[in-house]
């Protein structure tokens, strides 16, 4: 079986890349949460196999200025001007080299760039490259919204590592009084450019002039980012049939200790909320074990059935154990431990393939609160993947036990995961390289997400 | 098999409804395409099984008043504004009936909506009934857009029905004159309204305060619709070896006469162009067949393989004949005929699912400009019934003939088809209701794709 040939003008991922570069430049002013938003963008594209990569002036600029005070973001301060200017300045020749030498895709450049004379500089720059620009300004004019990220982010900043919070606090403040003196918002005289305007973290966006379906893909997804705090509930089915009989696929029923779990599943649920009620939406597969599984949860909550949350199709293999798959289709089981992430069973899929499918449902989330999702093994591994930023090679890889609900939260930085276990006994369906062990225990190597 | 339960919450297709019921409320000048959008909405909407509903007021106001002259629409003429309020508020009225009684889901209500007295009204009947609002604005000021639009679109419109073509013209031009008169563009005192604006075409959008996931499905399909004249082609792969044998699924190679179409496509396409150059984008599926069949096509032209053109799976029952499925499964061969559409193939596909799946594939379509797609007969199905708004029971069963290509070019009301025969003999594969056939030739009532 060949695998797909990712062609020229694709990621192999059904993104259509073409010869597109893409500079995506960040426009506010300070704790406007515009480094959050190049992080997540940043960590989606990843997650699709699209090349891109933050550039944060910020980094380049503490090479000459470590921790500067306000006066520094000074206007009439020339010399402050000058390294702020030069750290610009290396961030983009070091972003046109990473387009021209390493072929990148997409390149977010963090900075406030705050004038029109900065914006129409990197434009002309990316132009006389052949790069296109995506200009993503944050415009956000609520206090409350503002001192928090102040107080949540920038206090931890390299800028004020060491410092006391609160005078931190106070010199962030007024290094933002130096930038409003010179900020200019995206208007009506920048109709050329490309741009997305998010006003108050989305309430308002304004799109200008996007050019292609790339742009589009990254413009979509800033739109449906939402900062309230929500978390994700995950767990895979309880224990089926096929686990116990080391079968993979197929639509078994519940195992007996499978269907403890199902009774457990919603005690676990209210204990994970830890005082704080939420209603939840559930989601499985259309699968019969993540439908049981989910079937004692209250039944005033929604339940949505996803195709496209069914388990990693594997074709022909399908109700097979891995030491049958090892006998019958030995080159195939050999190619599938060199590549696992992209192995595509005969007639089924690969990790690549469940990713595309799972864009809508990451897409969703984003969009969504609180969801409790009940799948399979395979489909936890791509979203978790998602929100802890895994590597795409080493997510197949990853242990996801059974019997175990996996909180994620959002966060500023990075995602925070709680783990409830139901001290319900389970076989092991993990499986090492090279292995085609009916339960098989993890290495203590092997990165769970359980804990 | 067990066909999943659509949920209250869901339409079965993925796409979180909920109890939302939504009143999207067209506004702008006439002949800026206020029609056309709610016309292709409604369009995508009734494919995703989403039910939407057009109101046109225009309709209402024929009903008083068939034929007037601009001076009817002189905002100083108060018989004629009495009757096109009391048309508005007929519309509004079956709207708001419709809501209750058939439960119906998104409501578009074309009208020109054009000031804000109007639209506070409107929003003040949906919010007293439960009914979420998201008025869409299209703005133009392009003149030979606009003059386009009237000739193409206008003339022809009941108003003008057996009028000499120049003085209806004429007419119209006086008419937008009236309306402009009194026109309001939606503006920073509605911040409380979600509204898209689109502005030229698309180039430029403003979008505010969108509430949930079904507003904002709607708005990103409206932001993706472009109306360059351009065409999307369409072909199965070749006669392969299964359609010969009457195998359905798998992963077989072209039949020597489906060899002979892949010699032939490239001559077909060129052809297909009349004369004008069209450099195209290739779209084909993961298997072998779509694969071989366009791989004789020019060079330059860049190819990307989609696994979500894939063909249907039919799970269990892949690599049969639909003899040995009826022998071996007969009640699900009996549940199938029953409803096609619906029908879930054990650990497989319903059409309803390919649907699903093909929606981003509409999406890039709907942004895309000349593409032509190698896929699988039921996959035709699918997008074809989108494009020519088949009804979606009725779909399954077309007639998609082998060998030859189909040209589709979307117009103002509609979507025009040119098909072009390869001349090359194939097995048929259709199969009517209740037949086991092995190569059966479509009845005369039996609706063709070739034709």
């Amino acid at each position: 079986m060949e695998l797909a040939r990712p062609s020229r003008k694709t990621n192999g991922v059904g993104v259509q890349v073409g010869d597109t570069q893409v500079c995506v430049v960040m426009v506010g002013l300070p704790a406007r949460g515009k480094s959050l938003i190049a992080q997540k963008a940043q960590r989606y594209l990843k997650w699709l196999s699209i090349d891109a990569r933050v550039f944060n002036v910020g980094n380049y600029r503490r090479k000459g200025a470590a921790q500067p005070t306000a006066d520094f973001f000074d206007v009439n301060n020339a010399e402050g001007e000058r390294v702020r200017r030069a750290a610009a300045e290396a961030a983009v020749n070091d972003m046109i080299k990473w387009f021209k030498h390493e072929h990148g895709i997409i390149a977010i450049l963090d900075a406030t760039n705050s004038t029109k004379s900065r914006r129409r500089w990197i434009k002309d720059r990316c132009d006389s490259e052949g790069i296109e620009t995506l200009f993503v300004e944050s415009k956000c004019d609520d206090e409350d919204l503002i001192m928090s990220n102040i107080l949540e982010v920038k206090t931890t900043s390299p800028d004020y590592k060491g410092q006391d919070p609160e005078k931190a606090a106070q010199d962030f403040r007024n290094r933002i009084r130096n930038y409003e003196k010179i900020y200019e918002t995206i208007d009506e005289s920048e109709q050329d450019l490309t741009y997305l305007k998010i006003m108050d973290v989305g309430k308002r966006c304004i799109i200008n002039a996007i050019q292609d379906y790339l742009q589009s893909r990254v413009v979509y997804y800033l739109m449906n980012l939402h900062i309230k705090r929500r978390s994700i509930w995950l767990s895979r089915h309880g224990e089926s049939m096929y686990n116990v009989t080391g079968q993979i696929g197929g639509d078994a029923d519940l195992s007996p200790r499978g269907e403890q779990y199902a009774s457990k599943l919603p005690e676990l649920v209210m204990q994970s909320f830890e005082g704080q009620e939420h209603p939840l939406t559930v989601w499985t597969s259309t699968l019969k074990r993540t439908i049981a599984t989910a079937r004692h949860l209250p039944k005033e909550w929604n339940q949505l059935q996803w195709k496209a949350l069914d388990e990693l199709d594997s074709g022909v293999c399908d109700n097979m154990t891995y030491a049958e798959i090892a006998e019958e289709y030995p080159e195939d089981f050999e190619a599938r431990d060199q590549d696992k992430y992209n192995y595509r069973y005969r007639g089924g899929e690969s990790y690549r393939d469940v990713v595309i499918r799972l864009e809508p449902i990451i897409m969703e989330l984003e969009r969504s609160e609180n969801i409790l999702i009940v799948t399979h093994q395979a489909i936890l591994r791509c979203i978790y993947a998602y929100f802890m930023k895994e590597d795409q090679e080493r997510s197949p890889w990853l242990n996801v036990p059974l019997h175990c609900l996996i909180k994620l939260t959002p966060r500023a930085y990075g995602t925070e995961k709680v783990v409830y276990k139901a001290n319900i006994d389970a076989v092991s369906t993990w499986r090492g390289k090279g292995s085609k062990a009916l339960h098989e225990d993890p290495t203590e190597e092997t990165e769970s997400l359980a804990k």
